[in-house]
């Protein structure tokens, strides 16, 4: 058993309660005490209330020299509509690690967004006995970087409109002016981020009198393409009715209408950068560099032309720390950036991961999770996330399920909301074993990266020991490292201790090393084949708007970019319907899009809602206050 | 000299630095060392970061028995658009009562609004010697409130809108069917929220199978009509894009397009109803019965008719506990709270004053500012704010400057951004003593809620001996308790000794009891009238919308609220470039409107933006981080 001062013996009950009845039966220890079993001192982090604290980037500059521990990611199976458990295998895990085999481990893992949990959906703190707490802190404002995405988000939108607005109206000379005005005495400067638009410009004058008009006129005027501006607003609610929006409508905008849209906001590009990011001046740089359309001479707008790259830092300069908190067993975890797994790369960020890796040194854990399946969230996290953090995993995980891997092998349509089929409720082995086809393409395309490969089978009341054996035995033939069943949602990290035990010995017996799926220098379109290939496609097909897109995109210099594909997670493919392992398709790319401060392109595969809606009943319904207590109440 | 651990020594340099200079030479103490001071136990507080702390409400209650301090307010003259240093003059006070007069004393001040940070007015701390500190923190994020705000208020708009395009696609009893779902064991049950909404229909039933075919009509249909829906989304940011904009144009939300507009954060009725609670179980009650439109029979629907009052609550239960910070020489300031001054009423917090009021205790001192000038912000202090806290004031101080007293005796306009005339840069008693008759109807104003008042003149290096003497003796004149001229701009809390001691005596020497302006029980035309008489004029004039407007609110029961006029701050008038203190005219009511969970009606004289929008050269172009240090620079 551990040693660790913070450990917490969990009292386990069955059937299993409900989640927040579970986070909220444990009195979370002040997170100082989990700071301190991490050797962090008050000066490495700031508190946020009793239990959150933000551990600060400069432990990184300390911590400079020393050896970083084992590197795992948490990947899964194609899903059914109602998720596979990652979250919670990911938690259960570093609760078996920390808990019962006296390991150093993290947990590191995505900010839920808010608006989610005010709709279909609950929060998503991981469930049963393998959650993290406090519960509520954790689905809602947690320590305000989405707030802060959403600021930063916004001043760019409204900067974007009002400078098309007041160069509509002025003269160049009038912009000038405006833009450089003299001080007191009469003398006119550039501010210093001025000189990076200058730069751009290739004028190398530092006092604006020296500008000749010609060079007033491009310095000033930014003669941005209404009809390129890729940048829309967002907002961390679940509001359809902004999907699609006129703006500009107020009898003093004089009619300069656009039709845009309100994106939630974990969709914004500067959440990417901020999970993408490796230090302050890192963020200063992606976050000036972001481009949001073009001019109508076809030149990319960038934020520092807007002179706006330095405020949105300062917005975001604290939202770059991130936020520790506890599991139900007193492990820590940090929680940091929540990217979309489709249209971005869905992996919490580069540096809680670099910090964590610091802190448990040699010997420890850090166990990440990437959204979506292994196809995507994996994929994402080597070629995107790796290739910028420079970090190198030992072991992924896949995690799976009886009812998932039924589904691949031809059982029903698993639909939320609806009861199950007794097919996922009664033994069916054969179709089990159907289903492994799944699994198996998914191992090996993860063990191509070099790692070795652990699969957790997450078991539920009604699976059986043939169909787990199945699992097992499919898992093995298939080149995983190891396959283990393992129960944490029933029993916390006691019911992960042999998935720990296994993902310990992947991680101590790494024989190859790291590759990529594909190089930086090659073409656009060839880095999305290699991709497409990884999904079983025989070929890509590209509409016209995407291949305009591609050209565009090269001529403008960002054909070195990693790729990231915003493709359905329901199936290798395209098609949400093509269970199991599907081949010989043509993957078709409807558009390509890309983040220029993040660092990637990302072509469409389908059509991607970045706004949710509510349902009739939304679960706000449920949610209120213990007026004398001050609980949350009904949060799920 | 204060015997104070946490007084801090100014080191004063002539001429004044820059504010942000200013700020920045000073190292903030831990806020835990404040919170000491105050006798705070680490169980009162949550800190967020080392310079914040949220001061829990539990302290209210575990002090319930004490007696309060002194309670001050600050209002001021009718201003110039330059603004005459009422925050400046409230910190200046405090630093001289707690520095230099060895008080206990706390500033209560409002958060400001991020946007304007970015756009043309810069930050909100006070300014010189007289500041709060890190002005950083103080302008940005602050701790988290108006982002909660924010998302309180925009999920309360997705469900209006959600829910208006759920019923209009389904039946009666699919609505019932979705709003009370069958549960594993096929029962259906209400959720205690859905008892208000039964309880206002007079349906006393508790199972869903008992209801009527009407009554599941009446329960689950509000049938809001969309035109009046007064209910915006906000945005804590310029973007006047936003101002009036088309939603609903995406496709799958069936043409269900509707005219609206998004105004800053801070004009949310969540956030008067955050400035005007007095208490979590208050909150959740208010939150509960905001009005966000009318069915189409004309009856009040409400954020609990929506079953969402809950859940705005959750949000803001972190938002209700003021955030405590320090000025530049070491006192403590309760952070809370920011609403308009015109739609609103313009005050920070009742729960901040009421918890100060109780740490300072007997012989103490709680100031806290009013905005916009002595008519508007003090007349709502008194009659909204005190109405509602129960709390009594012993003095009101009226803040004046030469400047804007030579404005009122008939000088020259004064225009932001353009040089003042040389009537305010050279000696001009006759101007100054003309102007005085703005000052001594706010001072009679105020006497006659039964305070003292005291003049604090805030001087600037242009004003002539003469000059202040006039406003001194106009001052006393006018029925001031005592008229002062201060320097705490130049020299912090010695600059406002003077005052300090003037505020003492004012507080130990109250005569009067303290007597509304008008009270309750009469009608909300009356009440519109008493409060346009103290403006001077001599009758009110009510638009057709006004007037029809006035009868829905009386027949909706809501005419016993106090009333809030939205009213320009630059003239006694409605009419801003009448100054001095004209009287006889007839005071135009355009509009009137409600914000029934905060608990107040506000009939709009003239047009008040709630957008502010971003100028050509945005400050945001000065604001940028030092990548060494993690300073922000260019925040003015």
């Amino acid at each position: 058993m551990a040693s660790s001062k913070t450990v917490r013996k969990l009292q386990v009950v069955s059937p299993v309660p409900a989640d927040i009845d579970i986070a909220n039966s444990v009195e979370p220890l002040h997170i100082s005490e989990i700071g301190q079993e991490l050797n962090l001192k008050p000066n490495h982090y700031d508190l946020y209330g009793k239990y959150k604290a933000k551990v600060l980037l400069s432990v990184l500059d300390e911590l400079q020299g020393s050896a970083d521990g084992y590197y795992v990611v948490v990947g899964g199976i194609t899903p059914t509509p109602l998720g596979e458990g990652k979250s919670t295998t990911t938690v259960g895990l570093c609760q078996a690690l920390g808990a019962f085999l006296d390991k150093k481990v993290v947990t590191c893992l995505r900010q839920p967004s808010q608006g989610p949990t005010f709709g279909i959906k609950g929060g998503a703190a991981g469930g049963g006995y393998s959650q993290v707490i406090p519960m509520d802190e954790f689905n809602l404002h947690l320590t305000g970087d989405i707030h802060a995405i959403t600021a930063a988000n916004n001043l760019l939108a409204a900067a974007i409109d009002t400078r098309i607005f007041h160069e509509s109206s002025q003269s160049d000379k009038a912009l000038f002016n405006r833009l450089c005005p003299p001080n007191k005495e009469g003398k006119r400067s550039f501010s210093n981020i001025m000189f990076r638009r200058l730069n751009k410009l290739g004028i190398s004058k530092t006092q604006p009198e020296d500008l000749t008009p010609e060079e007033i006129r491009k310095f000033a005027r930014l003669d941005i393409d209404p009809d390129s501006i890729t940048w829309r607003r967002v907002m961390d609610v679940n509001d359809r009715f902004l999907r699609k929006i006129t703006i500009g409508q107020g009898p003093d905008e004089k009619g300069m209408v656009r039709e845009t849209g309100f994106d939630i906001s974990v969709a914004s590009e500067i959440m990417a950068v901020l999970a993408l990011t490796t230090s302050l001046a890192d963020m200063r740089e992606r976050l000036g560099k972001m481009v949001i359309g073009n001019s109508k001479a076809g030149v990319p707008i960038t934020t520092d032309d807007l002179g706006i790259g330095g405020a949105l830092t300062v917005l975001m300069k604290d939202a770059i720390n991130p936020t520790l908190m506890q599991t139900l067993e007193g492990t820590p975890v940090l929680v940091h950036a929540g990217p979309f797994a489709n249209i971005a790369h869905g992996n919490s960020s580069v540096v809680a991961d670099k910090i964590a890796l610091k802190l448990v040194g040699p010997g420890g854990f850090v166990v990440t999770e990437a959204g979506f399946g292994a196809d995507i969230g994996t994929e994402k996290f080597m070629n995107i996330k790796c290739r910028y953090s420079g970090l190198t995993p030992q072991c992924a995980i896949i995690v799976a399920t009886i009812r998932a891997l039924k589904m691949h092998g031809g059982g029903p349509e698993v639909v939320a909301g609806k009861p199950l089929d007794h097919a996922y409720l009664n033994e069916n082995v054969a179709l089990v074993e159907a289903g492994c086809v799944n699994l198996a393409r998914h191992i090996s395309n993860t063990k191509a990266y070099g790692v070795n490969v652990v699969v957790a089978v997450n078991k539920f009341a009604t699976d059986t020991e043939a169909e787990l054996n199945a699992v097992r035995n499919a898992a093995l033939a298939a080149g995983a490292f190891d396959a283990v069943v393992c129960s944490h949602h029933a029993h916390g990290g006691k019911g992960a201790v042999d998935l720990g035990i296994a993902v310990q010995r992947a991680c101590e017996n790494v024989t190859q090393s790291m590759k990529f799926l594909y190089p930086l220098d090659i073409s656009i379109k060839e880095k999305i084949e290699a991709i497409a290939r990884s999904y079983g496609a025989s070929g890509v097909e590209y509409s016209e708007q995407a291949e305009k897109q591609i050209e565009m995109y090269s001529r403008q210099g960002f054909s070195g970019l990693p790729i990231c594909m915003a493709k359905t997670q329901y199936s290798f493919s395209h098609n949400a319907g093509q269970k199991g392992a599907p081949s010989g398709f043509i993957l078709p790319i409807r558009d390509v899009r890309a983040s220029i401060g993040a660092g990637f392109i990302y072509p469409l595969v389908g059509t991607m809602s970045t706004m949710p809606g509510l349902p009739t009943r939304p679960c706000f319904y449920d949610i209120d206050i213990d007026i004398a207590t001050g609980k949350v109440l009904g949060l799920s």
